[in-house]
């Protein structure tokens, strides 16, 4: 019986078999807000009649442009049930870049979080496009905004709890999310009620031990960019409740917020957890329950791993991407690994994982032939499944670009594979070291710098040279005082050859991010890289 | 990215993601057969090669007559891989049935058991086509075949072990199974590629518990019919490994495989279950690892799940049909019963579970209202999901009567559905017993007796009254020497209204099965109903 995959029965099935699990909003102030998933779907049927009542139509855009909680769960759901597209918008992404994004997708509405109100209302003047927009607070938090804008509590007041949810065709759009793009316009990655359906039901055939009834899953990782990694609509599906931490990503905030909410797995980047690591030292304890994070978005260097690992955390190092819905692999280990020696567990946890089911792997040489999955071959990753997107929005030639003539999308990862499924990245192609003809790793040399104790942060950046062509520069963040970048450089010469190692390194006190929370390589070349500075000028 | 859902795709992950796991296989002798996914792929591989060099082409019907093994696992797989459809035969059926069957599917091959072959060879000259028989064997266990009957191992042996498989449109047809059909000729529920993947999804996410690596699941429940509840599919898909019991599902046989084999998880029908209960009794203890058991295709009684529960064997009574390939709902508990009493907890476990995601459920009075879910309308049960099938195969009567305006499947099941989700089924609605103008449940009836000390096996029948209408008899295999039946009758008078009560009871040594190992009310009415003796004469 041919039925549509439809995102809002991931929800209705929640609300009917966990009404016991539901969404927790920690809101500015230490209060937390709770809603049981029978509540999120009569107040999303509510959200959806209201979105009828302002005329947004199958197929239009509405913007979401908020932190995590209970009201952007339900934006959600209310677009994309309804046949509208979700477009979230990423609050870290440069004004030039919002209003880009934001013409583009010609949205029709914005919902934001009252603390982003001022940063949309001084864009508006500046978009080609009137959104409407709508404040996500009730009227007591109404008071500071100004204008036309809408109250989200007012406008879904009055409208009923249940709604005839339309049959679209699963292949309909329903969200839509930029990258950001760290050369070039931001390109939005288009989903569908099909690929994001298949994406939470092979994420939580994945991960059966994190995502079911009775657990409680933080995302860290943000509602507003590559849709929290599936976590909205995985944890319905599962019956998991979700604990949306709102704008407070610090390490003193997450352990207060986990350990009263007894979260037991978290969700998130890499520089997140090395504040919860921090705060988890000086109480000398995990938050209550925590026994479970993943983690991703960035490399997670084997150190940040061990040390969770050390307390009895299971860490599950999972890969993806935008273009992925976003993921791709997960890294908890096979039954194979049972056996095996701690520090052979430890080595293949700090793989990118196997591949879930639905999602296939090819690496190419830069010839364009395809490599043997051995765990030596490295090459170009391509990527193809029904949780891969097959198009940027409204972008041919990016689309074009992006996707092979057999339909893999190309990563711009440079990884290998294991016999057994594991892929191991090598670099970003384009962060990769091109030295004398030969690769350097700079996710490896970081790895080997985050192990020495002196060393908090780090990133190794491709240097120009005019006669290796490019040199690694090291660029550190150090624990305490600054060590000495010798002793350092000499902490890295057992894991590499003597013409891989950095020549020297920088001290920083900390490290540019881009809008999604990762280092920023690209600012850092800029800064750091004399060519560069010199072509910039 | 619009990618086609194989089945194959199923194995060819597991083959990948989980090497350690595999599929065990227990031979007449007490011998155990062991392959990884790994291996079970290689040698679908090589079926499918026999396949096509045998001529089979895709829509090709394929069929199978074999108990639970790893040659029948690949059978599912190599057969619709290769775009062609695999016909299960239930070799509990009549020769009557199976020659209907074989010729309304129009065979191209038959893949049977060497302790079948008898059979299949001796319906061959009444077939209106000429199969290609193939025992499934190696070249030793075929000398008492004769005839032109080919070699399973023989046939694969010089195959590649690598294939390159077809990619099919999703709604491609892949697997057949005839309803043993009580009344009526048979008809077939025909599968797709993306009604058996989605299946697959929605089970792995509904029993994390039960699938996943490391887990290690007993079919009893045959991949002759009902594909084994969808195991051969969501093991593969979770990483569970498959332990294959053969022909012999008495309790002592049961026991002896899963305490050798470390079974953690047993699928099956309540009958099969009583036996292995007499088996844990007789050894005073569960089979190592054993702690979960997922029961349905008849009503589970509550003194069953009770013997089971306490032993600290989690129960699912789960639900489904044939026709729903067959997955409809699963008992778990939900959090919300947590803390219940654990009168209330078990009161729970005794009902049909709550819908899987992908099923909806409505109920429908006779009139054709739809009626609430309140836990108290009793209506006839439909279902739709991506799961139900759109047709019987080349059977459009059938289908019409079946499927309703909206497109909903009718289950013949008397049902009432929870606030919270929860099925009852009260009767099949063949099986309910109109008294006086009221409905007596044979099921409610059945559990009552069953909880009498005396009562091995029973079953409740209507038999025709001059003055009500009909009447319920309690038909009963007693556990030693029959007991009085005033004393039985009286036992049930404190849970039923007196109108309601059998007015006798009926002794028997065992109880009629149907070929899918159910109870056969249709044989005990004929057996035991004067009226209906009367009209077969």
């Amino acid at each position: 019986m041919d039925r549509p995959l439809r995102i809002i029965d991931l929800l209705l099935y929640a609300a009917e078999a966990f009404p016991s699990s539901g969404v927790v909003s920690a809101r500015p102030g230490g209060i937390t807000a709770r809603a049981t998933y029978p509540k999120v779907a009569a107040r999303v049927a509510q959200l959806a009649g209201a979105l009828q009542r302002a005329g947004v139509e199958v197929g239009d855009r509405v913007a979401t442009f908020a932190f995590n909680s209970a009201r952007h769960l339900e934006l959600y759901y209310a677009i994309s049930g309804m046949g509208a597209v979700c477009h979230t918008i990423n609050p870290r992404l440069s004004d030039d870049q919002l209003i880009f994004i934001i013409n583009h997708a010609q949205d029709r509405m914005i919902f934001c979080d009252p603390e982003l109100w001022p940063r949309i209302n001084a864009l508006l003047p500046h978009l080609n496009t009137r959104p409407q927009v709508v404040v996500m607070t009730d009227a007591a938090g109404m008071a500071p905004m100004a204008g036309e804008v809408l109250c989200y509590e007012d406008i879904i007041a009055t409208e009923p709890q249940t709604i005839d949810w339309p049959t679209l065709p699963e292949r309909t759009a329903s969200g839509l999310c930029y990258t950001s793009g760290t050369t070039g316009a931001p390109k939005g990655a288009l989903y569908t009620h099909r690929s994001t359906v298949l994406h939470a039901l092979y994420l939580s055939s994945s991960l059966p031990d994190s995502l079911k009834e009775r657990r409680r899953v933080l995302p860290a990782v943000p509602l507003f960019h590559v849709n929290a990694w599936g976590l909205p609509y995985t944890a319905p599906l599962t019956g998991a409740s979700l604990v949306m931490p709102g704008s407070s990503l610090d390490g003193p905030s997450l352990f207060a917020l986990m350990d009263q909410e007894e979260v037991t797995s978290a969700w998130g980047v890499p520089t997140v957890w090395m504040g919860l690591l921090d705060e988890i030292d000086r109480m000398g304890r995990l938050p209550k329950g925590f026994n479970d994070l993943v983690v991703g978005g960035s490399a997670a260097a084997p150190s940040m791993i061990n040390r969770f690992e050390d307390m009895g955390v299971n860490v599950c190092h999972a890969w993806g991407m935008t273009e992925m819905s976003p993921i791709g692999s997960q890294g908890n280990l096979t039954a194979h690994y049972d056996h095996a020696p701690l520090s052979e567990q430890r080595a293949q946890k700090a793989k990118q994982g196997r591949r879930m089911f639905g999602v296939d792997f090819k690496i190419v040489s830069d010839e364009g032939v395809r490599l043997p999955h051995d765990g030596k071959a490295v090459g170009n990753l391509y990527v193809r499944g029904n949780s891969v997107i097959s198009a940027y929005y409204n972008n041919a030639p990016a689309t074009t670009d992006a996707i092979d003539a057999e339909g893999w999308f190309f990563t711009g990862d440079i990884a290998k594979v294991d016999p057994d499924g594991y892929l191991t990245l090598v670099d970003r192609a384009k962060d990769l070291i091109k030295s004398g003809g030969e690769w350097i790793s700079s996710i490896d040399l970081e790895n080997a710098a985050l192990s020495h104790a002196d060393v908090a942060q780090c990133a190794v950046i491709a240097v120009k040279d005019d006669k290796w062509g490019e040199r690694p520069l090291l660029v550190v963040v150090p624990v305490g005082d600054a060590p000495d970048p010798a002793v350092l450089i000499e902490h890295l010469a057992g894991s590499f050859a003597r013409w891989q190692l950095p020549d020297s390194v920088v001290f920083m006190e900390r490290l540019p991010l881009t809008a999604t929370g990762k280092i920023s390589k690209l600012t850092l070349r800029a800064e750091l890289d004399p060519a560069m500075k010199r072509a910039a000028r």
